[in-house]
């Protein structure tokens, strides 16, 4: 009824955390890519059961509500074998820094080896970070980084294209306040493609040239060649 | 310590849902109850350890708060080897319509095996199955169905009558708001037993006959000849 | 990647509960200790996969809110290969008697293996005891006992001073409304330890000195020759 499996792709990735793109190169981000893919074939195979990640355990502290990125990440890690617990805890009543400091140090003691970390101040995650012997996976912090979706949207790109370098991508909306966005671009730049930003001035902010990417306030324009195909 | 253990009941059941009574032949249902028979034994049997569901992802959704029935069914999936992740969507903030195919399309996408979903509007549970790929189960639909707990319910009269064909059967109380006494006479019916609903007019509502049952408004005369014995 | 492991360590405990500290013998708690610091071992072992507990379900019954506790106990049976589900039960909405022996009932009937319970009245976790057939873990019950906190605790001072008996052991503080203190002295006085208490006359209660304690409310004074070397 069911079959065990391992990951076919083994990925040289000397990293501990995964606390953003920044830093990260391409022959990495392409072995994560490789490695999810191989992962996601394999939860389509009714009753297959992978060992990835059996005797170790995974905790998801998130300190922002989102039972979306909550519900993926605890999915994703039960399917690769891991036990998973789950730590809401609202910010809002407590005073900030040292309840994540406290938290840190409490969670630590139980020796986790992963803690899947949001939080709504850019830099929380990899402050907490340093605090812990676990690794520690950034599930997106304030404005800063969500590196985990930019590595799904990345994936998604690569399945419908075939490549993620020489394409020129597009992002439209609201790009200053967005930690995707910020990570898409990082990203996408370490890949190879031309990146393209779309949207009002306000919403683009005076910074945004530093990022390397290219900069349209008319959609007309900024979608012109960069059209699904 | 432990011993592991597959069903040694099989099943002919030849639908991809159970989204309720209505529909099973009075054979598949025999064979559910059977099944559970099976499941209820081993979960006597400290440290045996089922594979049922092993290497299954089953999701509770629950669209209304129901803590005795979330976790019946957590309780259940992860005895026959199942991960289970628990979702609770309170609808009372949300757009309901856009909310209910938004998530199941968005909970489709983890590809997990088998939906346990429990929603405050009837048919909603259906709605959702026609959108997704895996197997749902209905945990009660507004006034609908509930027929997991109908089909509890006769497991329980079997294992105190020996049988459910030909016995009467009188459910007393509010009839008409009530999706359990609802699947509870549609199983009772299929099963060959005679079913008496006895209640106040305003409780049973005046489509009650359509159902196939026997109506008192007197607790006495319904009571009569469906004693305990 | 991953090793199977069992307890290298077995205990002589003929106690079907936990429900305080009151009742163990010293030869019990001393076996307990070297059960955990051999579990505790195997944690740090990443990828290690104990079976104590495989096929053994626990449920985390907490009648008042404790994040830290039940995350705990929650990652302390799922490392030990238990299935593990979470019931928070506030009980300021609901009358307080019939929900404690109703919810007892209606668990028992799900046939767990172990029953983790906190609650805001002391002795509620004795009462829920004598309706289940299961086992039941006192995890604090009003101003009673927390019993695994005081083995916590008797774990440490063992790490650090190599044994317990005939230490000087002194608590500080409100002594007269903690439970975890009152658990500390009956393990600390029970392993052949000298208890001392500090703390103002009205923190410590009239009859403080029943538990076997030498009672101080000078702080200089109760920590000589207490001193941590």
């Amino acid at each position: 009824m069911s079959s065990a499996a391992s990951p076919s792709t083994t990925l040289d990735f000397p990293h501990r955390h995964l606390l953003g793109i920044e830093g990260l190169k391409a022959p990495e981000i392409e072995g994560l890519l490789d490695l999810a893919e191989d992962a996601a074939k394999s939860i389509r195979r009714p009753g297959e059961v992978r060992t990835d990640l059996r005797g170790r355990t995974l905790i998801n502290l998130f300190f922002e509500n989102s039972t979306r990125t909550q519900s993926s990440f605890e999915f994703a890690a039960k399917r690769l074998g891991a036990d998973v617990m789950n730590m809401s805890i609202p910010t809002s009543s407590v005073q900030k820094g040292e309840t994540l400091i406290d938290t840190a140090v409490t969670l630590n003691a139980m020796w986790p080896d992963l803690l899947v970390v949001r939080h709504q101040a850019a830099g929380a995650v990899e402050l907490l970070s340093q605090k812990v012997d676990c690794s520690v996976i950034n599930a997106g912090d304030g404005a800063h980084e969500h590196p985990t979706q930019a590595l799904l949207d990345a994936l998604t790109i690569r399945r419908h294209k075939g490549r993620i370098s020489r394409l020129i991508v597009a992002l439209c909306g609201d790009i200053l306040h967005s930690r995707v966005a910020r990570s898409n671009i990082l990203l996408l730049n370490t890949m190879g493609a031309r990146v393209r930003v779309i949207g009002p001035s306000t919403l683009l902010g005076s910074a945004i040239h530093k990022l390397g990417v290219e900069v349209y306030t008319s959609m007309e324009e900024g979608l012109a060649d960069a059209t699904w195909s």
